[in-house]
């Protein structure tokens, strides 16, 4: 995700900070020299390596390049340069710790951009992009652990609408189908721009988050269905941008082909009391377009860096306050920094925030959640969906 | 796949020519201009693409290298090099056309080994590869269509064996799970050496070849398992190869962990007439090393470009024509080209269709398939499951 795509959505916050920025040291601090290859390397491969402190240091083998460089490591400025060692490889490590999380980077050798052989890729931007994990202290919640384990299933189902048959992911918690007449709802789950409906098990984790906090009697058992939000016909920063996004084909699929396709395959609970919506960053946005004009389909709502509700768009959806049993509204800390940014039409932002108490004042169960630390990436959406799962499905 | 992996593969029929092999014209025939871009391509990009005959064209954005090769096009002389247009972009087309179907490939850029950046990726080579798809005159038979489509789920299942949590994907029928009481028998289905659970889904389209072959009421519906059969700590050609590899921690995995655990959660008939257990090339080596000992618990048997049975291995093997129901063989045309080769200790190869003959002859059910005009690679796996699975669990 580049940080233009939440500067651009009419709905954010602020003006989040540049994709995983680095943060200098106020003091000169030597960088700990315990490198370990990164948990998102592919099999057997030894970089890129993460340190103790949070730096990313990468070796690329192109013995007879000119140049190689890392988006990823000086935000905003580049990303980091690779240098050739003796050995003939290129090396370089990031001038600041990273974000904790997972980034999306890329290479660019003599010009042309690649992906780091040594990397799992992850589809972001619009392509299979390299990826990069710095171990977060909180990483325990969406650790792999010997506990019982959903299952993340593909499912092709056909869309009439789009003339074709569609992919999604169905992640079914652990023990789902053991007893035929076990009923459970659904939370429909947006990626962001770029994205597509392999984020959030891929980089997101989201099947792990579920089975552990299930595991601990945190959140009841629910079906996520993940499927493509059709948004990356939208390019951020192009004329028109997401003002001219047409949320039409994505509703009329999601509403009349996929959620009836669920219901009828798996054993869900099919009314609004046991469906929610919510979405990252552009799967916000969509949210925030379908659901409200939606109420007798979803009951609950979540907005991970994607816009918030004030108590205007309470008052203009009619049964709201009645209807609607959660609000859930999420940012990273660092997409909150600045304060009050302009919005694309020159007037004030709305603090999400302020606009979350209000709701909450207006007596809607409005539930507002800050990710320290994080900025505009997905440990901020990891957070965000390990606080809201447990919100769901209790009213 | 590269070629040495068959060579080495102990119990393989002969020495399988170049993994893509070209075919040299005759006669010199014209380049037909009419290149579209694969259909294994990322969403939106041009290149690579194939034309009518089964060349495929190349075209990379790297301005400021000095060389740029494609591993793919030049059966045994190295691949396509590219030449730099004079838009600054490298492209080339291969020498000849490539064989129908699915082919691994990677760039060389300056010295050093990179994925196609317009390419979607598959494991195989103990790697993510880029891959390109030749379209095959009987595509048809693994296509997306417009059936009931089946489900493909990953699982993770506790190994104590192995001290993980261990990843598998389920193929579930279309259907499966609407009635408790139907239960369904289970084929366990191997890649081959560099590649992982993924291949036979990603590359093999195993999904669709069900899918389709139950819409046209010609294969009973099963579930088929794959998961990831330990084979690439062992690196063919390196000293011990093959001759090295140790069965014994995939089997008790196999046998004491993942069989119980899909009994235990799906909905299958738990004997051995309705278990089966294939795999392609060292799956197939993996197959023959597991299946006819345990024959409790595999009833059919399949190796697919992955050795042969003869009758010595028959009367060797307690019980193997009262209990085996099926043992299916099956190599591409390319691999038998030649003759018998070689083997390792110097000794002829078997005839693998002579093995299958004699196999008849001697009153088992067994069943030598030969994809035409494939070598080892996955037209020839894909034909080889769309041909087996008709057979399965009949007896």
């Amino acid at each position: 995700m580049k940080h233009i795509v939440a500067a651009l959505l009419a709905a954010s916050a602020t003006i989040s900070p540049a994709f995983a920025q680095t943060t200098a040291a106020p003091v000169a601090v030597p960088v700990a020299e315990d490198f370990k290859p990164s948990s998102l390397n592919q099999p057997g491969q030894q970089y890129p390596q993460v340190n103790s402190q949070g730096y990313a240091r990468f070796r690329i083998v192109a013995p007879d390049a000119k140049a190689v460089k890392v988006s990823l490591g000086l935000g905003g400025r580049g990303g980091t340069v690779l240098n050739k060692a003796i050995d003939g490889t290129w090396v370089g490590t990031s001038e600041g710790p990273l974000d904790e999380g997972f980034h999306y980077y890329h290479l660019t050798v003599d010009g042309g951009m690649f992906n780091d052989p040594g990397a799992l890729n992850f589809y972001g931007s619009t392509r299979w992009e390299s990826g990069i994990e710095i171990p977060a202290h909180d990483a325990d919640f969406y650790a792999l652990k010997d506990v019982p384990h959903g299952r993340v299933e593909q499912i092709l189902f056909p869309s009439p609408s789009t003339g074709t048959q569609r992919r999604a992911f169905v992640y079914t918690p652990p023990g789902y189908g053991k007893t035929p007449h076990t009923r459970y709802p659904v939370l429909y789950l947006q990626h962001g721009w770029g994205e597509d409906e392999t984020a959030w098990a891929n980089q997101g984790h989201a099947n792990l988050i579920m089975d552990n906090l299930i595991a601990e009697g945190k959140s009841l058992p629910f079906i996520i269905v993940m499927t493509y939000g059709m948004t990356n016909d939208v390019k951020p920063g192009s004329p028109g941008g997401l003002a001219s996004f047409d949320i039409r084909p994505f509703q009329t699929m999601l509403l009349n082909e996929l959620i009836p396709y669920v219901d009828r395959t798996y054993q869900t609970v099919a009314d609004a009391r046991h469906r929610a919506m919510a979405g990252l960053s552009m799967g916000g946005f969509e949210t925030k377009l379908i659901a409200p004009k939606h109420l007798d389909t979803f009951g609950s709502i979540g907005l991970l860096s994607g816009g918030t509700f004030g108590v205007d768009d309470v008052n203009a959806t009619p049964g709201f306050k009645d209807k609607v049993k959660l609000v859930f509204v999420s940012f990273g800390s660092r997409e909150l920094e600045g304060g009050r940014a302009r919005a694309p039409d020159g007037g004030p932002r709305p603090d999400p925030r302020a606009n979350a108490a209000a709701l909450k004042a207006a007596g809607v169960n409005s539930v507002f959640y800050v990710s320290p630390g994080t900025a505009h990436e997905f440990l901020t959406w990891r957070r965000s969906l390990h606080e809201m799962a447990p919100l769901l499905f209790r009213g």
